[in-house]
């Protein structure tokens, strides 16, 4: 038997609202284990949230490009929006353990039921969601993915609103498409996971809470990211503009 | 019988190399209908040549970005970088139809045999563009994604090594995949088409090619991209840094 | 910049009514391009409308016999029923591009969403259709397939009440199946395109016109069948009464 | 327990050779029960031998027409070509059971292994091959189709160069594919079934054995093809020229 | 054409209700050939009805230690539980044919229409039928499982209310998910097959029935389990407390 | 952050052999967060290694009926066999989480590469990986299962041959099948996990190590299996013989 590992995991936010960086630092603490340090990182530029296309791959060049200005020694980093592209870039990018929450809370899930689904923020939002879990593999145990009808930034606004809206959804999920487990379908959720949990009577997963936990085992199992073919470190080539801050 | 549509076209290339913007450009012209205008343009960031995902991800913000601001009408859009991100942002934005060169190659290919191969620069890329084609629903009847090992800027630096390497693996392609067709993987290859097809007896498809037929198609056929869902415009919220560049 | 190519496009029906032979060949003229030569051809055997897997493998045949006794030379050839069997046959035939609308219609409706629903007849052709697509490869991103209800010889006799049945099934569509795009499953909806579009919001594709286009697209880009494996020409044998017609 | 059930089987050879017919209708009768009369039928037009789409079309349609000229009572039908067109017509024409050889073999299969590979005749059959094993929904645990480079009619006149191929296939399915099962892939294969088993030690199933003992099951089980949807009788309509002989 | 064939197969009850093999084996009788003798065994240990994983892991064993006990010779085993584990261990043991009721209904009803759907017992069955369908590779066209809600046993002890069940959810199949076919899914449903097939009018497949039909024909064809690979016979080692009877 | 949880995880051997147990035993422990105590157990009966069908259904119950004789509390239970049956019969039977070493391993893999390989013991177990990956819906992203040839007694009777056979397929599987990461497929070849990835330049999953992570994260989380549907606890009724041991 070791000792309590000592790390440091950046947990990145999606989107540029410092408030919503603070609600997902305190997540990840909530579940950390002694030892690991939660450092919560806003990107410097992006969409105040990230609800589409457009959005996700703004974002996924702001979260490497605010990994890439964070100069302290980490040992994993986590992207902390669910459904958003980017995941691959930073595997490229860095050497540590990457967890993207999508998949973290798909994965975790997958343990607890024969199905899951997710419930989500808006209806836009899905067939992002369904795009990436298709791309990760971990798609064919998913139920459906279910949307709220609730913006991101109204989780944190009209909290009892989005609690009703998300129950409705998961009831909706469990009943009529057979999921046996409800994954929280945005990094803002996490708040909400014992109430939904309760309502319910089955077990929810936030991503940001599996994620951490994710990345700690990646970190004290010794493994990180292949480094042989997909996600070898980029060629030395000329490159204008990045990264995008200084 | 109409008379001929009048259109232009932007075929936006992936990375910064002007020379190879050029080769692009010249490649929509010699197959675009009277009437389109071909307007190439270079994105004013990323990399000299995209072959990675964080290239790709920085590419897809590039790519948006340089479209925002030309600001003559145009008719429709072309990404022309086989194997990136991004046209889902591209459509996002626009109100035009939005043509990915690695989707018009491989859907065209499926009119032409029972399995297509495609045949692209270097290893690294294969996963990137196997993992498009799984998104776009076009990978079932794609035989394999092989590598010919020439970086793409050593298909402009190198044209004779690069046809016989590029050949080599479109024979193994026919040969052992079962490839009826190939599809050239890579907005560079544009020009080694014919040689390609001589040498290996198959239909070679050239994404440029291919894309500004189908999106020349659209534009005539008065058909652009659905807003009711996915790709409806981004909602109104702050944005911080973008476009990136003024 | 090439000057207008000029072609001859053979569009085949699938059934014997000449009415509707000559709906599809203007449809097919309104679509197609300056220099584009629409020749109509209407099977010299058969049902009067394809409606089954019988008149369907009837049609496969009588399509074939009908294009062998055309005597002048053609460019490329278009199938114009939805879902029916036979461009497999064509394709080992002929030595110029083969297109089935189902395909052009599928194909061309990827390009402008996430998912597509078909909107066919009568109910029994869906199961065609969906096989059709599965073969194809283009099934994935179809979100359903559903039935207005209507014979296809009553899209003529009764086209308002055409029109309201598709309408009511494009609608359920998008709203519960999530299709993003229609496309009309039926070789004679191609004028309801416009009032389906308006009625409904979303892009219609119909496949006459989207085969058109690519048929055009093909020949101006000089590409046709592969011949190395399945649609090699037929080995020389002994055959007894055919072609069925002289 | 029941007394033998008396019934009628028609085997209907795809193509013209007579000496093909008899050697079908032979082997049917070796595998028959007491009390099942066999009569193996010859479509009146089409090729001499099917190795292709157009020849597999052709069939479908003779098949059909040859059928309908029989004018005895018949409890049940088999189409004995290996991965041609045709059994959905077939099913919606007659009230009996419809088997077709491709599947009868490929289910068949499947009980004696955890993967199965089929042993065709030309490698242009091949593609034929897997798109109705695609089909059928029998595809997933198909380890490989593997051709023998014989031509159909080579099977009856070199009947020793043809084992040795098929044999050498059936290895390298077992060696390299890792299948625990070979069909058959031809209907003119079956003499060969106890040879090929003795030279490579797995089980071995003929499409044309292994289809009589289907049709026997379906019709002392009181089973036929459902005529609720797919497989309704076609509609009443005009038919011109059909069937193609008296 | 032969001589009927003498056979002795074994039907062997999951659950070790003595009243419910009674059943089994009358419906394996009234369905067996002249020469088929029919044996129906119950399971030494276990549950008195399989619904659940744990109940069908303990039938998988109880099953292989029942058959080991049978000491007079067999010429094929029958395991007579609809969706349950344990095919594959038998087919390891023995050198006979192995047939599992799920999978010959399945397979059986794939001959009778485009779809079929399997009616159960209860809702938590439903998952473990799917999963048995998905290893067998014979779920892509299973259009639903549905569940009547009534218990194992409930079949027995209220007939007329199971019917009623029954009936309606393959009504419900049929007219909301497209089956064609109706699977009865459970070995004890075996005596509703008329009453269902009368009320929804459609074909109504029954396992053991249809299990019985597949080992005669298996057995006839001189077809066995391939010893090649997965099933070959367990390697000789030390075992404990095996069998669990003696 | 909170404290360190206190748990105890049971580790369940598949087979008698208790050295395996002991190492397995071992293994878990090296990577067991402070606060967690293993508890390793040895099934009562069964095989003294697991190869095959038969020996993995006698393992699904010899280790549930392991567990209920375990009379001190626990907080969850890692089935320690590689592509064994029985998980989801523990989960029906159990409260607490239940993590199996395959889907662990295939699941941490997914985190670290875009395909991983699995190197196992003899090539009879391979089928059974396949199909236990395939009903966990972890499959796609899964390049190969590989066989070491290697007996699951032998790696701890001849580990130097285990390594370089071990080693020897692992290399194959990157080179050749394109793998970025290594599963290690037994329970048994925990000890090699360094080795292999200094031979082979790749992440090494070892699936007892990568269990016990995820065991104590559902613990950390709160989360164990849903109990709504197919992990209910069995319904009340008549068991024989059941446990097997008191």
């Amino acid at each position: 038997m070791e000792g309590t590992t000592q790390m440091r995991i950046l947990v990145v936010n999606v989107n540029t609202t410092e408030s919503m960086t603070a609600g997902i630092g305190e997540q990840a603490r909530r579940v950390a284990a002694p030892g690991t340090e939660i450092v919560a990182l806003t990107p410097r530029f992006g969409a105040e949230s990230v609800e589409g296309n457009l959005e996700s791959y703004l974002a996924a060049v702001a979260v490497m490009d605010r990994v890439l200005s964070y100069d302290q020694p980490y040992d994993a980093v986590i992207q902390a929006g669910y459904g958003e592209h980017g995941r691959e870039g930073l595997q490229e990018l860095l050497d540590v353990p990457v967890v993207d929450i999508t998949e973290a809370a798909a994965s975790t899930a997958m343990y607890l039921g024969h199905r899951y689904s997710v419930v989500t923020t808006l209806d836009r939002a899905v067939p992002l969601i369904e795009d990436r879990l298709l791309l990760a593999g971990l798609d064919r145990r998913c139920a459906s993915v279910r949307s709220s009808g609730m913006a991101v930034l109204e989780l944190e606004s009209e909290p009892e609103r989005a609690v009703d809206a998300i129950v409705a959804e998961a009831e909706a999920a469990v009943r009529d498409d057979h999921a046996e487990v409800i994954v929280l379908g945005c990094g803002g959720m996490a708040e909400l996971e014992a109430t939904v949990r309760e309502r319910t009577g089955v077990p929810v997963v936030d991503g940001v809470a599996a994620a951490v936990t994710v990345a700690e085992s990646l970190v004290r199992l010794g493994l990180s990211t292949s480094k042989v073919r997909t996600y070898a470190p980029a060629r030395p080539k000329k490159m204008t503009g990045w990264p995008i801050t200084r």
